[in-house]
């Protein structure tokens, strides 16, 4: 029953934080990350977002202190702004660690399928 | 309003499939994919999960034919084994190729949050 030496090494998923692993709100951390700040219409086209669907994963990551959120004027147009937080900076690093182990994991395992 | 040189380099987080991406079924795929088969009870203890949880997910994954599922016994006992198939070898493989580009676009845009 014992599998002492396996189960000490942690799997990489388990570091993973759902919050941050969610493909569209990774997606809206590392271009956040790219710029000190950016704007709503470009994450949506960035990340090819319908309007709802980038509000639902803004608040997400908003409500989880991951990125602040600022609604501005660009002249008269109304403008909405996204930053990462330094604790929205962290969770991404910390995600990114996870994922390098993950693939450096595989790469160990062999490339290929055993099956194929 | 154009961003025609940016937007034609599609963000790595697009070619992410969510089936594959999520944290559990990414681990259950990458825990079968270093064997030829797995046990249920092996993953459990290495994904840390419960019964329920890891039964959920493989129904998904079965459902989108990335993984088999077969049940057996070992002795009188009742084993189910998990091996990926072809498919979802390439699933696999595609999302690690994402993760490989997400993680080379962050590391070319520095290490650290502007703002830091």
């Amino acid at each position: 029953m014992s599998v002492a030496d396996e189960a000490e090494e942690q799997h990489p998923t388990l570091a993973l934080d759902d919050t941050v692993h969610q493909r569209v709100r990774l997606g809206i951390l590392t271009v956040a990350r790219e710029a000190e700040s950016v704007e709503f219409g470009f994450l949506k086209e960035q990340l090819g977002l319908t309007d709802g669907n980038l509000s639902r994963h803004l608040k997400v990551l908003e409500d989880a202190g991951l990125i602040a959120v600022n609604k501005g004027y660009a002249g008269r147009r109304p403008r909405t702004w996204v930053t990462l937080t330094p604790q929205g900076a962290q969770a991404l690093d910390r995600e990114l660690r996870a994922l390098r182990e993950l693939v450096r994991r595989l790469d160990a395992a062999g490339s290929g399928h055993p099956r194929t």
